[in-house]
């Protein structure tokens, strides 16, 4: 497979074609974006820790029985992944309080949900991606009735997958964003990426952050902490 | 029935207790607010005429077979109502893009929706009423499974019964809030005010506001535009 043209350029990774137009190239960079992109920082070795921890959670998922676009890793800051059309809705799941849950409906931060709290923002930089809600996701026509039913499920799954695979290694999954597209058979796969720029992980005994919260709360070093979450998963494999 | 202590001054209305403790004592002020209480101004007559758009509107639900708090007017500015144990929620339904809907979702002012989209907001002025989905409701207790359920299901049927009514009288019925609340006997129902400071309403021929955002937008004569609601609802009467 051959890298083809640049097709777009995000906060944290570059996607090329290849020769099979249902074949993607994504390139993960050396680049840590905060406040929508308005924070912008190049930060060395984190594009190859977010491949390496991407592809092992996609590769965890599917042997949990959980589809995503991953197709291989094909270098350290590279992998292949199948093209899915882009639903422009951001899922966030959350377990524990933080962040912007936390701040809107003042829940001190670290407050256990009893139940994973389901959100949906409408991918869109230009509007900030504005949190909504079903009626508004069948408005603005942005996913069928259907798909949000498989979306919603698939989102409680991996949740519940990665809660276990996080509690192994001594990690608390506290929310996390997932995307999703249409794959060329119509069905809804789990797309993007799945790694500390995406989740909120903690250490399950320190409570410390173990994620891009480190960036965005300038606490300290990200790629020794993004180094620390892949260390923890490769034990797994041990 | 006699006007007790009173229990709580709002933004537009006072609230007193009675001799009977299932009933209250509203007093509608001459007063305007904006941006959560931030602006707030005297508008002379405003009172009575939202007392009797409120009390019109309520004996029209309650014919269409919408049972609210309301008991009845007492005199120009105020009206007796069944006290309900509240439930912390504002309820907006829209029938056409408008207001903080438009803005946030980049949608054409006058856009027609076709199908009433419903939206929840925590009552919390400390926090600014919050826009929440229902994993919000549940986390946060705001109500029961089965409470929000009847809040959706009434909600919709006081959007009906209000387009239908103001088309009568030229009027789009643009968006609305409404609030509800907990009667003695458990059943949930309707409270709080419909007035044209709950509800966005345009002159169905010129689109011309009929409303609150008179004020809010500094378009003119607030009272006069209200009179203008009344005396269109009186004719219904006749």
């Amino acid at each position: 497979m051959e890298k083809g043209k640049l097709l777009y350029e995000g906060k944290a990774k570059k996607i090329f074609e290849t020769e099979d137009s249902s074949v993607l190239w994504i390139e993960y960079l050396d680049q840590a974006t905060a406040l929508n992109g308005a924070r912008k920082d190049e930060i060395q070795g984190k594009g190859l820790l977010n491949n390496q921890i991407s592809s092992f959670i996609f590769k965890q998922l599917k042997a949990m029985g959980v589809e995503s676009h991953f197709i291989k890793k094909i270098s350290k800051t590279e992998q292949l992944v199948n093209s899915l059309q882009i639903v422009p809705l951001e899922v966030v799941i959350r377990n524990v309080a933080a962040g912007s849950f936390s701040k809107r409906l003042d829940v001190k931060e670290g407050t256990l949900i009893d139940f994973p709290i389901l959100e949906f923002y409408y991918k869109e930089d230009r509007l900030d991606d504005p949190f909504i809600n079903e009626d508004h996701m069948k408005f603005l026509e942005l996913a069928t009735e259907d798909e949000i039913k498989e979306i919603k499920k698939v989102a409680l799954i991996v949740n519940e997958a990665l809660i276990e695979l996080f509690k192994a290694i001594d990690i608390t999954l506290v929310d996390f964003k997932i995307e999703f597209g249409r794959y060329i058979d119509g069905r809804i796969l789990l797309g993007d990426e799945i790694s500390p720029d995406t989740c909120r992980l903690w250490d399950s005994k320190t409570n410390q952050s173990l994620d891009k919260d480190i960036y965005r709360k300038n606490l300290g070093d990200m790629v020794s902490v993004y180094q620390e979450v892949l260390d923890r998963l490769e034990q797994l494999e041990k």
